[in-house]
């Protein structure tokens, strides 16, 4: 059988992570706290989460990648991030952005568009988060989960990748990762991973550790995705429900190797 | 075999969260995060978990009901608790509060007083923290476990649901719900899910999402209570300790349906 | 067969915490709390996980033990830390510190020491945070992992010890534990635990759960580290990842005994 060169590279960015164990610093939310780092370690990266004013030039200089995410955002932890990324970019480091809940309050709404604003390396989110990143005023986001399907989010996902001078990365039964330029689909996953609090956020700081051991911008996300997705769909061939899924993707990350990825990776070259 | 009118209920409030798909705003302690995320999303809610005053209006806005937990209480979120209470008030939207550890110090009890003189829709409790709301200046709560069984509790539930004009729900061995009018117990449940952090936590966050589809206050707390303690039972069938339990408790809450819990629940009319 | 006096001391203290359901106030990280209070839960202690000025000191006077772990420190979490580690000095409380990622920013160095100089009962590090806070300003902490093997911190650990006026507890594939005077060396654990986030602040609130039954502080550390430790060894004998390790950890503490104890735990009496 012969595999796609994609799932090939994919194979090979998880194989630089496991060698290059990378140190991802993630500014993240609370409830995603646990998984994400779990996650990370899992799969054979090093995880911190902080979030004080006073350290975080310090954790972005020792990083290899920075993951800001802003589900329980408030004032001190929106300073931090922007303390954050401007270090990032002064000291050249990779960020990951992921807008949980953009669209849900003005608020949260202005804080994700200065982010985006700071040219974040990647933008990861659910269709209705990068609607209204991309200026999509009538999508209406419930909560942070997504209200439209991916595909109808190509659009806005390749706008705001060229107005945001970034690449995006807009996750759903089918992923789509776009610079502007080039495009990545990913089609790994199961429909019972949404039913996990926090695994989108958990993709996000996936993308920090592709990004960490220096894989361009568009082949780390979709990577990281397509990793995170075939781990999914080892997990629920086993699992009962929701609480045995989560378990089930943590074993899978530890476990997953070149060979598996190479074989059900699902990432294709599309048209941008 | 005939089933009682009041599991027929509690399977009906069931299958309108589930077909509801209610959003939940929780103000909830970082402890409880995780694990009240997954339940929701478990049952077929959406759970939103945030804090910042900037947007505790709007967020309350769009949802269903809102939680109020004071488990990791701190100034800024008591503050987020004022507004957020003040907005469910303003915007009639019902919304519970957890006491969680009210007489463990003098900061959490007038915070957890202040919260109870805002008309809540649901206060939610253990013996000793319902105890301690009624004016029990004698019970000691021993940081947030009950030191007190549920049955001697009701008499201060009874006292005040009347008092703070809300509905009580007193949760232990045997929960008993009221509204100083009518009266539901609940039977369900394992003594192991007292091994696991944040249940109760959780049982409130369960409240919140049956009143988020319009179930009337004493029934939406007693088939929450009953729906989590089903899953509970069906859980520590096969769990050896509590890390099994919690995993299986969030799988039967996913798997859970109707059927089982018109034969499982034990929901009873009973004196005031 | 016959057991070691220090196995049986082992299990000696896991009945005290049984029996004596001692409350433990933990000052901790977000990305520990879960973890860590479903352990203390499934060990039969009583966790508060608590963080508000203004019932800092209540909290300490109605716990048996305070931890105080400083992974996503900020400064009112630091506030909080000093009026807790001052309350627990005049009140006469056994305190745990785990100075977690010292030594990777000036800020997190700066408040360990700190914290280090105020007398804890024990501090528990890896082998680079112990090594940073003795004073080895050659060694980088790699984020929150240690960079060093466990046995090369001993000097540091004894001159940490004898400076600080306590115990230290350095983690490794070996523990050593001393207070300058005398020292016990831990061989349990198995090496997929350093895949699960936070195993090494869970470690610390079982040392604060040890000392609030009144074990004295060597003991009480390394009885604690082997108990976790034997707990892993069990778990990890049919863990295919560290998602199923992590709830069988839960699960074995949960079902320990004193028998198992006296025949799995490895502590031993060791030069200084």
């Amino acid at each position: 059988m012969e595999h796609s060169s994609t799932a090939a590279e994919t194979a090979d960015t998880l194989e630089r992570v496991r060698r290059g164990s990378p140190l991802v610093h993630n500014i993240i939310n609370y409830v995603a706290m646990d998984v994400a780092a779990n996650a990370l370690l899992a799969i054979g990266a090093s995880p911190v989460m902080a979030h004080a004013l006073d350290e975080m030039r310090d954790f972005v200089a020792i990083a290899g990648a920075l993951t800001v995410n802003i589900g329980t955002l408030s004032p001190p932890w929106v300073e931090a991030m922007l303390v954050a990324t401007a270090a990032a970019a002064e000291l050249g480091k990779p960020w990951v952005l992921d807008p949980v809940g953009v669209g849900a309050t003005p608020y949260r709404t202005g804080v994700a568009r200065e982010l985006a604003g700071r040219r974040p390396t990647v933008i990861r989110g659910n269709a209705s988060e990068i609607l209204v990143l991309a200026g999509d005023r009538a999508t209406r986001t419930k909560g942070v989960d997504s209200t439209r399907a991916a595909d109808e989010a190509r659009d806005a996902a390749r706008a705001l990748a060229r107005a945001a001078g970034c690449t995006v990365a807009v996750t759903g039964a089918v992923d789509y990762v776009t610079d502007g330029a080039s495009a990545l689909a990913v089609a790994n996953g199961h429909v019972m991973m949404t039913r996990i609090t926090a695994l989108g956020c958990t993709a996000t700081a996936l993308v920090g550790a592709c990004l960490a051991v220096g894989v361009a911008p568009v082949a780390a996300a979709a990577h990281a995705l397509a990793i995170l997705g075939a781990c999914g769909e080892i997990a629920a061939r086993d699992a009962a429900g929701p609480g045995s899924l989560r378990w089930r993707i943590m074993d899978a990350l530890y476990q997953i190797d070149g060979d598996t990825l190479r074989r059900t990776a699902r990432v294709e070259r599309v048209e941008v």
